[in-house]
């Protein structure tokens, strides 16, 4: 395995400081890889990390497949870039950073619908790191925490503002009068590579997008809800806070039009 | 040296669930070891975790320090309990937390003035963590980055509301009218060992204390601005975005009795 440990040290483990990729690997590709790889080096330009190049996070990632022995075989490879060995606020100048990858295998595709619950903790919308994944996430451990003690799969999060942002591991989206609703960005969102592809799939079949600031009554009267990330694709939300909701056939549409294209991973 | 490394599915590497202390050593003595151990309880209490015994924590700082060879030197000791080993933001059932210690030398104590600056990353007041001190600490980071970017020493952070909550690494005091200010901790304030050492030593000089919500302009006309954390103690603040602030001679009096009592560390 590469990088089965890590220094004591290292910045990821003491401050969370660090950024993080879930790919998903299908039939010996990586999906999207390419949109997930962009994605961390537009992270480190915020943190002020030096960003992986190519080479070097597809061969890890390659290497973390290898040695799990999901070579073909449906899996999440997680990539993670630390600040390096340093104690301390300040980082150490240079920053040398870490590139770890590891794999594991990956639930089947699955359209089972999800129960989903608003809960306390919200995003901080005024942070840049809302719009990342970084290796601070334990608010969204502790809102998953919270719609699991209350019953539920996934979290809600609203921000600050009490607007609706993101689930604890997803985006999310909703359909009303036909058009497709999803929070924006600066909402606290995270900049989703399936949330992406899905506007994107939605536009090109007709569907009028918009990215909206709103608060949860807009989701009162949805034809739809569904949640999205690289793993489990578009997922429909069968509830909210235990209330049942509508099932709209744009999201099994969706589903099957808002998946990205996969990068070989032999060599 | 006690866990020079950790695995790679470490849940605080990957996702910055767990809690951290930072301990003052000095001749041998643990300062405030007890106030220590029992934040980090409370904060397991928050985040879901088994919380360390006395003996294990105590151990492992000791251990620290021994195999740094800074037994009576003046040092940091860190300890750091993350959620254990598992991926996904649900953690394994029952979850098994690991324990760290490291130690490193401590910059003597001083009571030099540093620089100060109002940051544009905001606490998030509105979750639990911004009580604790979690490994998810990457706004702090940034916070300290960007004020260092601006020429300051420290970045001083407001939250989501706009009210002052504290500094990057400490809490953040200040004199006006002969009285003493601090943030309340609704505001996002980290609940500071020494800052409630602080409030208990000027209450017992017959100072009057005043745990309060407000913006920044609180800060003009004020007396004195200090800072409080358990390496620093109480450090003056000598300026706030440039300006020069004047030097209050409580701060020097607070500084000499606002410090905790020692557990010694040896066997």
């Amino acid at each position: 395995m590469i990088h089965d440990q890590v220094p004591a040290d290292d910045r990821g483990l003491l401050l969370g400081d660090g950024l993080f990729e879930t790919v998903l690997a299908d039939d010996g590709g990586l999906e999207d890889f390419d949109r997930h790889l962009a994605r961390m080096v537009r992270g480190c330009a915020v943190l002020g990390l030096e960003p992986p190049t190519e080479a070097a996070a597809l061969d890890v990632a390659v290497r973390a497949l290898e040695d799990a022995g999901l070579g073909a075989a449906r899996a999440a490879v997680r990539l993670t870039l630390t600040g390096g060995s340093g104690r301390g606020l300040d980082r150490p100048a240079p920053t040398s950073g870490r590139l770890i990858a590891s794999a594991s295998a990956a639930a089947p595709a699955s359209d089972a619908a999800v129960s989903l619950r608003v809960v306390s903790i919200r995003r901080n919308e005024t942070s840049p790191l809302s719009r990342l994944k970084t290796l601070s996430y334990l608010d969204n451990v502790l809102a998953r925490r919270e719609a699991r003690a209350a019953g539920a799969e996934e979290a809600l999060m609203l921000n600050g503002r009490g607007e609706i942002a993101c689930a604890a591991a997803a985006n999310v989206f909703w359909i009303s009068g036909g058009r497709l609703f999803t929070p924006a960005l600066d909402c606290g969102a995270l900049d989703g590579i399936v949330r992406g592809r899905v506007i994107d799939a939605a536009r090109a079949m007709g569907v009028e997008v918009a990215e909206v600031t709103t608060g949860i009554d807009a989701l009162e009267g949805a034809e739809g809800v569904f949640l999205t990330n690289s793993l489990i694709g578009v997922r429909p939300v069968a509830s909210l806070n235990g209330r049942d909701l509508p099932q709209s056939p744009l999201t099994a549409m969706l589903s099957s039009r808002g998946r990205g294209s996969a990068r070989p991973a032999g060599a």
